[in-house]
C-alpha cells in the first residue's frame, strides 16, 4: 500500500544529522565524545534502589495509579525550593513536571508558536531545540553567542526590527559550546527584553555543573514572570528517569500547557517522580553534585591538556567552567564533518558543529562531549582526533 | 506583559470538558463513576518492588542512564511475544515504546495528519482520541457504532465517497461504549478496507479484560501491515508507569515515528520500561488477569443490576463482556449533562456522553465506570443517578 504522510514527517536537517552521528554510537565498542551522556560513575544507584523500596512500600498503590497531569506536588515543592539558591521565589504552582525538559521545550513551542512567527536562539544553539522549534514552522532568527555570552547589540538590533515572540537561551554553560554569558551581559540582555512581550525561555541543565568560577543570576531575576525556566533532573542524578520541568509564572500559558500535555499523555510517570523526590528528601544533592563536579572538573582539564598536547596550534578550544561539552574552532577550510566522519572511522565519533546552526553549514567547529570517557579513552581520542586535523591540513 | 498563543493552543470542546469532570474528581470525598482508573486492588505493588531491586541492583547504570527511542528490547520482546495468543506474528523492530498509548496515538497522528485530511472515528469515540486529532485539523468522520460494531455499510458509503487516510477503531469493549465487534462485522469491515490506502489504527487497552464470550481477531489478523496496532500495560498493570506501545509494520511509518518522538522526549523513562520487564518475566500475567477479570465481572455484574433496580425503565444500558465501562442510553428528552452536573452535586460525579461525540451535543447518554468502586459505593451511586433521572424526567 502506499501512504501519504504530514508535511510535518519530513525530518529537518538535525535529525538526518543525528541518525548518522546515533548509527556510529550503537556500536558498543566506540568510545564516543560525540553525544551527552552524563559519566555514569556519578549514578545513585543504591540509594535509588532504597527510595523505590520506601515509595513502593509506603505508598505503593499512588505509585501505580493514574496522576496529575502537572505532576507530583513534594517534587513540585522541592523543585520550588530549591530556586531559593539562585534568589529566586518559585511557587509549586507555577512548576510543571515533562517527560525531561525536552518535553517541556515542545510544550512551550506548540502553545506559542504559530507558523512563521518569529522566535530567536543563540548561534549555535542546542539541536534538539531547533528540531522542536521546526516542528511549529517559526521564522528562527540566530544571535551570535561570544565568549561573554549573547551578543547584545545585534540582540537589541533584531528585537527592534523584528517582534519575536520569544528567544530560547542557554546562559550557562551552553550546549554545544560550554560557554557562560557573564552578569553583565545578562543585565544588558534583560533591558533589552524588558517591557515588550517577548518571553525568555531560560534552559538550565547544567547550571548545577559548575566547576569553576561564580554562579550569575537567571534571567528570571531580572525579569520575573517575563521568563519561564526549564530544569531537569538528567544531567545531575539520572536522564533514564526523563524527569524535567518548566517554571511558568503566566497563568494563562501554564493552563494551556498543562491541557496540552494531558492529551499528548496524561502525565509524566509518578513513579518515578516519587522514587526521585525520596531519592532527594533522603539523600543530600548537593553532596551528590560535589563528586559529580569534581569528576567533570578533572574530565575537563584532562581533555583541554590532551587537545593542547595533540592539536594542531591552530585549533582553538573553549575552556568550561562547567557543564559537560566543550567546542573547537578549526583551522581555517576545515570542516567539522570532514573531521566527523573520519573520526567515526576511527572508532572515536566527535560531532561536527553544522547541527548547532540554523543555516550555516560546513562550520569549521566541533562539539567534544567530555563528561563520559575514561582518561586513557580521552587520551586515545584526542590524539586520533589531532592526527584526522593534521591530515586534512595537509591535503589542504 | 500580552502574550499572543498559537492557533494549536485553543481548548476544544473535549478538553473544557474534561475540565469540569476534572475539577469534580479533585474532591477526595467524592465517588467518582466518570473516570477511567483501574482498581487499585489489583495493582501488584510487592511483586514491582522486588523487580525494581532487581533492576537496581542487577543493571542499575542501564536503569538510569539515556536509553534508546524505540525503547527496551526486553519489553518489546515480550510485547512482541504475547500477540502469539492472538494469532498474530509481531517481530520486536515493529513496536515503539510509548509514554502510555495516548502518546502513540499522538506519534501517528502526527506523522499522518495535514490540516483538511480525512479521518474516520466510531461514533462514539474515546474522547482523548478526538483532543489528539483535533491537534492536527483533520476532516473527522465519525461512523455509527452498533451493538455488534462499526456499522459497515455506512463505513463502506463513507470508504468510496471520501478517501481517509485512517480510521481509528477500538473492537475490544470499547471506551465509552463497552461495545464489541463480532467476528463477522471485523471480517466484512476488513473487505472493506483491503486494497485501499487506508491505515486501521486498532486501539485495544481493554482487550485482556475479558470476562465473558470468545475472543475475536484483531483487524491486524485480517489485514497485515495495513493495521497498526496500539497497547498498553495501563489498564491490566498499572497505569501510573506510562508504559504503552504501538505495533507498526510500515517501516517508513515507524521510522518517521521514532524520529518525533526522540524530538519530544527522547525516550520513555528507561527504569519504568525495566522494572516493567522484570515484573513480567517474574510473574505470571495470566494468573494476575484471571484476579482483575473476576474483579471486573463482579464489578460490572454489580452495577448492572443496581441499573435495573434504581434507573427508570426507559433507561438502557450496554452489557460488555469485559473492560471497564457501560454506556447507558437515557428516556426521550433527557440530557446526560444535566445529569452529570446533578451527580457532581450529590457527590456521585457520572460523565455525560457529549465529549465522546465530534458533532452531536446534549446527547441522551452516559458513561459510567464500573472498575473503581466498592459495591455500596455503586449501590448507592446508581440509587442517586436514578433519582437524579426520575427528577429529570417529572420537571420534563
Amino acid at each position: 500500500m502506499q501512504l501519504t504522510f504530514s508535511r510535518r514527517s519530513k525530518p529537518d536537517f538535525q535529525s538526518e544529522f543525528l541518525a548518522t552521528i546515533l548509527k556510529a554510537n550503537t556500536d558498543p565498542k566506540l568510545v564516543t565524545f560525540a553525544g551527552g551522556n552524563p559519566n555514569s560513575e556519578s549514578f545513585p544507584v543504591a540509594e535509588m534502589n532504597a527510595a523505590a523500596d520506601i515509595v513502593l512500600r509506603e505508598n505503593g498503590v499512588m505509585a501505580l495509579q493514574y496522576s496529575s497531569t502537572q505532576g507530583y506536588l513534594p517534587l513540585r515543592q522541592y523543585i520550588a525550593d530549591r530556586y531559593r539558591f539562585s534568589d529566586l521565589t518559585v511557587d509549586p504552582s507555577e512548576v510543571i513536571i515533562t517527560n525531561g525538559s525536552q518535553q517541556a521545550l515542545d510544550l512551550f513551542s506548540a502553545m506559542m508558536i504559530d507558523s512563521g512567527d518569529c522566535v530567536l536562539v543563540e548561534s549555535p544553539t542546542y539541536l534538539a531545540a531547533l528540531q522542536t522549534l521546526h516542528l511549529y514552522s517559526p521564522e528562527i532568527i540566530p544571535v551570535p553567542l561570544h565568549e561573554d555570552g549573547i551578543d547584545v547589540d545585534a540582540l537589541q538590533q533584531i528585537v527592534d526590527e523584528k517582534r519575536p515572540k520569544f528567544i530560547y537561551l542557554i546562559p550557562n554553560f551552553q550546549n554545544p559550546t560550554g560557554l557562560s554569558y557573564t552578569e553583565e551581559v545578562r543585565a544588558r540582555a534583560s533591558e533589552v527584553f524588558r517591557g515588550r512581550n517577548i518571553l525568555v525561555l531560560e534552559d538550565n541543565p547544567y547550571g548545577e555543573l559548575r566547576f569553576q568560577g561564580e554562579p550569575a543570576h537567571s534571567f528570571g531575576w531580572y525579569l520575573g514572570e517575563q521568563c519561564c525556566m526549564l530544569g531537569t533532573f538528567s544531567k545531575i542524578i539520572s536522564p533514564g528517569m526523563r524527569i524535567g520541568w518548566i517554571v511558568c509564572k503566566q497563568k494563562e500559558l501554564l493552563e494551556k500547557m498543562l491541557t496540552y500535555k494531558a492529551t499528548l499523555d496524561l502525565h509524566t510517570n509518578i513513579f518515578g517522580q516519587m522514587v526521585m523526590h525520596r531519592y532527594l528528601m533522603d539523600n543530600n544533592l548537593d553532596t551528590h553534585l560535589t563528586e559529580a563536579r569534581k569528576l567533570y572538573k578533572h574530565k575537563a582539564e584532562h581533555m583541554i591538556s590532551c587537545i593542547e598536547k595533540y592539536f594542531p596550534a591552530e585549533c582553538q578550544c573553549t575552556h568550561p567552567g562547567g557543564g559537560m561539552f566543550l567546542w573547537v574552532t578549526l583551522p581555517d577550510g576545515i570542516r567539522g564533518v570532514d573531521v566527523q566522519n573520519e573520526s567515526i572511522t576511527w572508532g572515536f565519533p566527535v560531532c561536527a558543529g553544522d547541527p548547532f546552526f540554523e543555516y550555516e553549514r560546513n562550520v569549521p567547529h566541533l562539539r567534544l562531549n567530555f563528561s563520559n570517557g575514561t582518561d586513557e579513552q580521552i587520551d586515545n581520542g584526542m590524539r586520533v582526533v589531532g592526527e584526522i586535523i593534521r591530515e586534512l591540513m595537509e591535503k589542504g
